[in-house]
């Protein structure tokens, strides 16, 4: 399925650069590659996913309309994909999303419907549009389309660490509900076995991590009030822990302050814009190398949707 | 010259991705698409052309150590070189370079010695260091393996375009001493003749342009105090000024204020950080498009290598 997503890919999604500084590579000691994902279309990996999703279906389902419940990066990318293959999207978002997703999803055409993450049921919501206007759901990771969309990324990864002689490496991955995570793991252990990836997390967000410690699926005690809004879904997906949990080792969790200190680096050294929750795999190869067997890192850097506040407060930051 | 610099740049240089939105499409009202060299090493188009004259000079030539002028951005680019060549490397810098670069350019391992860009004679500073310690002057643009080695820049255009169905376009090129200019005039021509290349410059410091109309090399009356530092030399190369003559269209002169927009915009749109002189091309494409011929634009954004302070200015802009 990864390799099929990647043929219905080409010449669409954006083959992202593999980036590197001799900087970065100073603090962690060690040799860091980091996969930009944040120059990918609509600012982040789901783009990928999403094409993935809307040009596997048929297109008499297609054609009824998407709808998707996102904080903002999921949103933007079935917004463009659905744009691009012109059918309706409406997309649920919760209302402290990043004002600049919830405004960029609009301008790509789709219809937002905003409501309160801590007060109100987001499925009662979504099935009853589903229901008034017939329109197919695109869920954000459990479904096997967006899996092998995101994949598509460790496609990427295994080509082009083969091209930079990379053999062995650990692979850091930012984790919501663990679609991007569980792709790379899959593409990886077919075109790269030798690479071992590993979900990072936000302190007091760390679900998957938890889940991969105990062999169940666990869940966030908080449900929002972070920084790195992208990743904070409470719990791994029901299809994408079992991957995980079979192809994973075990997880890291960052701080948010190692996050802002992350994207004032990746600014200064990669020239990348990076948000906050996408920053946690090249924090964690930046400020906690020392947990991870040695060798090369490859982090991915999964987004870049960040208003301009918030990145301003990373410039701030002392480093 | 241009092809047998692409091939000893083979796994050293990076290939930079050809970057778009269709939020800045809809600015300019018709297809941009962004050259993005602000993620090559050293995070400008520079490490191409100091890549091309290291590697391509005799080993015991360049065993004696290399010597270079610069604002900053072809001083990290020849550092890294000399770096990676193991070989000694003296810059001569202007002391009111952005701290960023000077700093950057003695952590690549370069010995750097600073000069006032309006009271002292950079050259006769060179001509001494090259007698007394026998080094190499490589040069920022009129030296033909430095352009040949910018060239490559529009090997990868010519290429890019052509995958992404690109067959007419302007090609704006931001526009110093004219080493890049030149360069990818000279790649296109050959690979991409239905392509339009032009230069352009920061308002007062519109040398190239003046000399193109004119037919004879110009000079800027101003020397300094613009926050497009990477791209104010005082006038086009002896070099690449008959190349961008016989090869280049009318170039484009833009405010500073738009270079700032544009930063912003990139920011927002590309999720790439541009340095103010990087920016003039992108700027050109945004705010002036109705000065050009209709068809796709090609925009060079050609480094990032700009202090936070400055970025935050760009973000506080109001566009």
């Amino acid at each position: 399925m990864i390799h099929a997503a990647a043929s219905r890919a080409k010449g669409v999604v954006r083959r992202t650069p593999l980036l590197s500084s001799p900087f970065l590579d100073e603090i962690a000691g060690r040799r860091i590659f980091v996969k930009a994902e944040c120059l990918q279309h609509t600012g982040s990996f789901k783009f990928r996913g999403a094409w993935s999703a809307l040009s596997g279906m048929a297109a008499n389902e297609r054609a009824k309309g998407v709808l998707a419940f996102s904080s903002g990066n999921h949103a933007q990318g079935v917004a463009l994909a659905a744009k691009m293959h012109k059918v309706p999207a409406v997309i649920i978002m919760p209302s402290d999303a990043p004002r600049q997703k919830i405004d960029n999803t609009r301008a790509l055409g789709a219809e937002v419907v905003l409501y309160d993450r801590a007060g109100e049921d987001r499925n009662a919501l979504g099935e009853n549009l589903q229901k008034q206007r017939g329109l197919v759901l695109v869920k954000p990771f459990d479904n096997a389309f967006v899996i092998a969309g995101q994949g598509t990324t460790g496609l990427e990864i295994a080509k082009q660490a083969n091209l930079q002689g990379i053999e062995k490496a650990q692979v850091l991955v930012p984790c919501g509900g663990g679609g991007l995570t569980a792709g790379i793991a899959l593409a990886l252990n077919e075109n790269a076995p030798e690479m071992t990836v590993r979900p990072c997390e936000p302190v007091g967000f760390d679900d998957t991590i938890r889940s991969l410690k105990s062999g169940a699926i666990e869940e966030n005690a908080q449900k929002s009030g972070s920084i790195c809004d992208a990743i904070i879904t409470p719990s791994p997906g029901k299809m994408t822990f079992p991957i995980m949990r079979s192809l994973c080792q075990p997880g890291v969790a960052v701080r948010e302050s190692e996050c802002l200190k992350t994207m004032q680096h990746a600014f200064a050294r990669l020239k990348i814009v990076v948000e906050p929750g996408a920053a946690v795999a090249l924090a964690t190869a930046l400020f906690h190398s020392d947990t991870l067997p040695e060798g090369d890192i490859i982090a991915v850097v999964s987004g870049g949707n960040v208003d301009a506040e918030m990145f301003q407060r990373a410039l701030d930051i002392s480093i």
